[in-house]
């Protein structure tokens, strides 16, 4: 196989004989650097150009994205070493994307590329309707964003492209953190988003904290199953109100959602509003510890709870920490949970995986005194693919127990 | 605590000194041969009879049902050593299961009851409207059917009850596989049971090859999110079209059951017909390894192909044949998918463990010469709930890919 003339001529990086081209060749995405035979010219390749990348033979693999200062030194880019990263490239890639969530969802709000699994390492892209939000959480995304930008718009016909550029890998890439306005103009008031019968309200400029979730879509769908016309609900780390408004919309009587960000607590009552249940929702601003404490010293008791923190251990060295703080938050939840009634923890955290997981909940909840079933486990939604090869690290999980 | 003059003098089992107390304290349902002090006495206790568990120093855990001749010597019933099995014992149990069935479906179709996390060691109840089967598979249950019959009947208003003994596990209990009618009249024809959308036909009388399992239900409609009004799909391993049945009332085009049973095959047909969508439904019968591979030669695509085998690994001494067999089935099943399709694949066997199944699948994909994003990870339904001690043990998966 050689490059076609049309194609520029690219810097080649070569697999050490160790390394194993086979997992490459069956659907692998990343090349870790202590694979790579790294001399001085390796050593120059810009982070984020484009390269071919070989096996230890000379056979080429694939076009690869290099950043010689990763510990993940390439991602694959696309098998076809001759290929080229076209305005087409990008728009069929962005093509195929966009007919999964048109099969899945009636309305266009869903995340539209999860990085490796829709073919573009390192990039996520969330839609809001008419608007977009581009993450170029890697180099040759941010060199490339101008395709890119084009070929989103084109594809997807939104008339607004936003880049968040808070991305925390970003700095790994040599990136800076700077947002911008890629195409049309930024939204001047949060956007409406319609999500399981309720109308959440996301802030696409002020960035993470009163942004918008799409992953727990479809664990906010069972949770709104669980209520019944008199049931009292509370949701902990709730954010913009991801599980209280979608368990009002499914019928519940009441729901208090309890956040440390009073931003997010503003626009959770806005959705509440929008969504028309203003009345039966009431937000506590304040440490998620120290309030479930406080509600457990109140003798307040709900028919359905849901803790859904933020990633208490998102690495290996943080593990045992974060499943003694997944404990904790099942300690002081279940009690607030009347007898018959539902408990949903979740974990957004990587290295805790579902079983370690859901042994902490289960601990949390026997120290508390409770006995409980499992009646659900679900993960992140399916606008949230995964690369077959990298789905250990499928970060999220949600369980569900009736206590 | 001491029982009440009320309680019938129960033999009591004591732990050894090595057993782990405290676990069974916090939940876990069974106890080990080897963790019992087994002297003459312990040996000469009836199978299913109930007994009060002591640990080693002679405190009460609970009441237990004894198998001298299982390795899982004990089961807990109660926590509570001094109850009984009252007619409101098996009232009370069967009221907290069908209030979370009812919370969750719309109509009188789901498993009630589904052994140890239903408080119900070993026994399986389905119901299908104003009827319901047991499966007492365990000797305890067949000592008290009656008061079990009689409560179902009290509290579900269900006006026939049919005993199915098929239960592979009643041998090891001692008891024999004599099916029989416990209440009112076995219904003379299969049974209508809606679902998705869909109506199923279920033979209550014809045992395990042409009954009908519930515990497919969520996966039955995320497969139905698959289709659209051109699709082709095609459902191996269909028993009584569960899939294909779903993706038809979810609009699509056509379906193909394969199945090697010519009943479960013509219960089906039979649904198709009662699902208003008969002239869209096509079967084929034999073995499902043949006919995939037929179809790979006839040069056969779908847009949406499932594959819902039997346990191909029920212990661990299949495992490994068992996941080789999975992968087969994903090779043989990934060809027939159209570009830009779906693939389901679910696997029924406790000893192939999420990570291992959808490793085999994904094996099996790429040595199809596909490549594949996993959007769906899923488990049997929330009537199907479990003891968080033993959900390691949950059953079944389902992965869905698009390639």
């Amino acid at each position: 196989m050689t490059a076609p003339s049309s194609t520029p001529d690219r810097p080649r990086v070569r697999l050490k004989p160790k390394a194993n081209a086979r997992v490459l060749r069956h659907g692998f995405p990343w090349v870790y650097a202590n694979d790579i035979v790294t001399d001085r010219r390796t050593r120059k390749i810009a982070p984020g150009s484009l390269a071919v990348l070989e096996d230890d033979k000379r056979s080429p693999l694939g076009l690869v994205a290099v950043n010689p200062n990763s510990k993940i030194m390439c991602r694959m880019l696309d098998r076809d070493p001759a290929s080229d990263l076209t305005p087409e490239w990008f728009e069929t890639r962005l093509g195929r994307a966009l007919e999964l969530r048109e099969r899945l969802f009636d309305a266009p709000y869903y995340r539209l590329i999860h990085a490796e699994a829709d073919g573009f390492p390192g990039v996520i892209i969330d839609r809001f309707g008419d608007a977009s939000v581009i993450q170029p959480n890697a180099a040759w995304a941010e060199a490339h964003l101008d395709t890119l930008t084009d070929a989103l718009v084109k594809v997807t016909g939104v008339s607004c492209v936003l880049k968040n550029a808070s991305g925390r890998t970003r700095t790994l890439e040599g990136l800076d953190d700077r947002n911008a306005t890629l195409r049309g103009q930024a939204p001047a008031a949060p956007l409406p988003v319609p999500m399981n019968g309720a109308t959440y309200m996301a802030d696409l400029t002020g960035g993470q904290k009163t942004g918008l979730f799409y992953d727990q879509r479809p664990n906010h769908a069972f949770a709104a199953r669980l209520v019944h016309p008199e049931a009292q609900v509370l949701d902990v780390f709730s954010h913009v109100g991801g599980f209280a408004l979608a368990m009002l919309a499914g019928g519940a009587a009441s729901a208090l959602s309890v956040d440390g960000s009073a931003a997010a607590l503003e626009l959770a009552q806005k959705g509440a509003e929008a969504s028309g249940v203003g009345d039966r929702f009431a937000t506590r601003q304040g440490d998620a510890f120290e309030v479930l404490t406080a509600l457990g010293q109140e003798g307040a008791t709900f028919d359905v709870v849901i803790c859904d923190p933020p990633a208490f251990a998102p690495s290996k060295q943080a593990l045992d920490a974060g499943l003694r703080a997944y404990e904790r938050v099942a300690r002081l939840a279940a009690p607030l949970v009347k007898p018959g009634g539902y408990l949903g923890l979740c974990s957004c955290s990587h290295a805790a995986d579902l079983g370690r997981f859901r042994e902490a909940s289960s601990r949390g909840i026997g120290r508390a005194g409770r006995q409980a079933q499992l009646i659900h486990t679900g993960f992140a939604g399916p606008d949230h693919p995964q690369l077959p090869q990298l789905a250990e690290s499928g970060y999220l999980k949600a369980v569900f127990f009736r206590l």
